[in-house]
């Protein structure tokens, strides 16, 4: 069997690709009696198997031309494989400590090949709805941040490289249409696909959709989403995009990826916290009452977002007489003046962090997609209390955002709330 | 003989070409005895041929692949006549009474064929120095921008149009390449190329070069400038780039387009009429005090944005249920928040103006490409009085932008230094 035109993969004729794929059928030991094959994509778009054999183990994932939660019905480009195998890539060569690595890219077939990350790997989502510290989380997640973020601007790129990858990544053109319709378009508008606790957050979403002032905020946001092409950014970096064990810390699935704006990347791992900490009063229960989980969040909020700023100018400072060509050296090497930009550039992306988070945190709320941390809070008015306070949080973070000068202010805006 | 391969054509093979061409042949109704061809490119980079014969006339533009006024020793990619081609058309497309017509293109030759704007047409730059007003530049400059840069936008395109033709542009890296260096970069820096009258000026570039704040100011622009794909500009506006005759406004030249800033076109255009106007004083002499045609210059710089605002904004109005999609009718189509987001786009977007505007001013003062409205005042101590005076209120502009709310704020400060 060949596989020279594209096929959706069962499992049998996965045993077939694998055999045939020389960088595949290596890691697990060129055996293939004793192969376990299962899928166990619980994501919203894609085919996800895991291949495990006495002598090793591998993930496959595959794209088909649809989205997979919905059906042949919302038809999707399979050629976000290649995006994400691209990221993939590039995010693990600057980062390869937070990154599987990909064995094997296949465009016809819109399949990657990647290191499977073995348990005790979980999705970070659901260690947070379990109540589990991470204590290396804001370490991690800060580097490859830091890292991926400030190696592909132009702070330390050239004009040529970058002008050349904005180009390729325009090329993703649909999922960036995606993201723009369920997260700037779809939760301010009447639309289909909307869902919210009802009937206790009608009200809520219908303010959602006549805030005049928010939607001319969400609409600064789209405009630099669509046209701000600051750094290759994951594109989907909320917490179901991690797998952790209490040691490792795992970004995949970057099928979202392209040039835009910083804050978008930061902004959807620190919303998706804030969600985590909202739903903890949840899942609260007699044995545990979650206080101290939901003081390690904010702590963890606060830690991403300030190594974060550490590691980035730490880079920057390293970099300074690079070939980056944002701050040439013949004219912001003056330590006074480079501590002014970077205060500058840092706060600004500070305030689009802020408001992409908060825009990613309203669309869990009151878009199509919803997350676990709320859905899996079976009391649905207990729900909806979890969800107002996250939503009334993140619609005066949108609005108010500029206002903000550290993360600790933000921090005491969400206890005060409480 | 045929043109299968790039060469420079000089008089002789010209006309070999435009016989071997019949879009060009054509318009000079296929007799070639008369033909007169004269070399007229008094720009900085490529070779203009004008070509007349009794039945019909038309102009040819050549890109060699290096800077002309510089010669062979500064290589530039001949690809960018490749990319004006492009913009040409496209600005033709959307704004036929204001842009040339394009004949014929060539890109193994990097050779553009297109209408030969007749006398008394002449480089408004030239009209300018001459003090000669044209009644109706603001009208016509405003049309042209309102057009150009509204339908290339997100207002009126989809993303999937957007990031196409973005990607497209991006190709036109070189020339892009060439203004973050001579716009946003040598001037605030010392460079072998920068140049100013000196030694009055001696002071004054230095304290350009060590103003912290005119820094952080024009990396922010410059930021803007490589990063945000707003719309398809021109990218080198200036009153070099457009000719006039009491009647008509034509725009060319606009090898330097790719998507970026509007703020960038309005601002060269804008920034170009203030050198203008500063440099009046040095043109005054017994029979003309210049005194009227300052007040003119003012009154068309009003015009000019306060015409392209409510042109721009007719146009959003007259598509508000189309397809672009940056503001959604699903969302937006209520008067009072369109107003609300139109005030706050036009407010930011004139912030952007008077700065790229003023960056470009600084740049033609103590940068390498000087304009001749001061070159041509030949007493060069009257010449730095006026080069200083636009100096100030340029470094003014660039730092305070955003504390002006409207045009005519502009103007008194301009008056006000007077
Ligand atoms: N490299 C991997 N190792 C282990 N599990 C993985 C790996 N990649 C994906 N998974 C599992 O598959 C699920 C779906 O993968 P994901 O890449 O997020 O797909 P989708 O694009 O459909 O969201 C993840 O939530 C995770 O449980
Ligand atoms: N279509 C045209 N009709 C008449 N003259 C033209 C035309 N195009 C260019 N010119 C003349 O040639 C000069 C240089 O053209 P331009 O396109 O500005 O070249 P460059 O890119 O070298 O600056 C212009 O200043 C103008 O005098
Ligand atoms: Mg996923
Ligand atoms: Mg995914
Ligand atoms: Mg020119
Ligand atoms: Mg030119
Ligand atoms: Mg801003």
């Amino acid at each position: 069997m060949t596989f020279t035109e594209f096929r959706p993969l069962d499992e049998k004729h996965l045993t077939e690709y694998i055999k045939a794929t020389p960088a595949l059928s290596g890691k697990v030991g060129n055996s293939f009696d004793d192969l376990k094959i299962k899928e166990v994509g619980d994501g919203n778009l894609n085919f996800v198997y895991i291949v495990v054999s006495p002598a090793g183990s591998l993930v496959i994932k595959q794209a088909l031309p649809y989205v997979r939660c919905i059906g042949e019905s919302w038809p999707m480009t399979k050629e976000r494989a290649y995006f994400e195998a691209l990221a993939l890539r590039e995010h693990g060569r600057l980062c390869p400590e937070n990154v599987p690595e990909v064995y094997h890219f296949d465009r016809t077939m819109s399949l990657i090949g990647m290191r499977y990350l073995e348990p005790p790997h979980i999705i970070l989502r659901k260690g947070l709805i379990a109540g589990i510290e991470y204590p290396l989380l804001a370490e991690h997640i800060s580097s490859y941040m830091a890292k991926t973020l400030y190696h592909t601007s132009l702070l330390y790129r050239t004009t040529t490289e970058h002008k050349r990858d904005v180009a390729e990544f325009c090329g993703n053109v649909e999922l960036c249409r995606l993201t723009e319709q369920v997260v700037f378009s779809d939760p301010y508008k009447a639309s289909q696909y909307n869902r919210w606790t009802s009937p206790y957050l009608d009200r809520d979403a219908e303010a959602v959709r006549e805030d005049n002032i928010l939607k001319l905020e969400v609409a600064e946001l789209k405009s630099k989403f669509c046209e701000r092409a600051q750094a290759l950014v994951h594109g989907d970096l909320h917490t179901g995009s991690v797998m952790v064990t209490h040691e490792s810390t795992q970004v995949i699935d970057p099928e979202f990826a392209f040039y835009g704006p910083m804050g978008f990347d930061i902004g959807a791992f620190i919303g998706n916290l804030i969600l985590a900490f909202y739903a903890q009063d949840g899942h609260a229960d007699q044995g545990n009452d979650r206080k101290t989980y939901k003081e390690w969040i904010l702590r963890t909020i606060k830690e991403t977002w300030n190594l974060f700023y550490k590691k980035f100018t730490a880079l920057w400072d390293e970099h300074k007489d690079g070939s980056g060509e944002a701050y040439l050296p013949g004219i912001y090497n003056n330590p006074e003046l480079r501590q002014l930009v970077q205060k500058k550039f840092m706060q600004d992306l500070f305030h689009d962090t802020l408001g992409f988070g908060a825009a990613k945190m309203i669309r869990r709320l009151v878009g199509v997609a919803h997350v676990e941390d709320f859905e899996s809070i079976t009391d649905s008015s207990k729900r909806a209390k979890c969800e107002r306070q996250a939503l009334d949080l993140a619609k005066m973070l949108l609005k108010e955002r500029r206002k903000f000068q550290s993360i600790d202010e933000v921090l005491s805006s969400i206890l005060q709330q409480q």
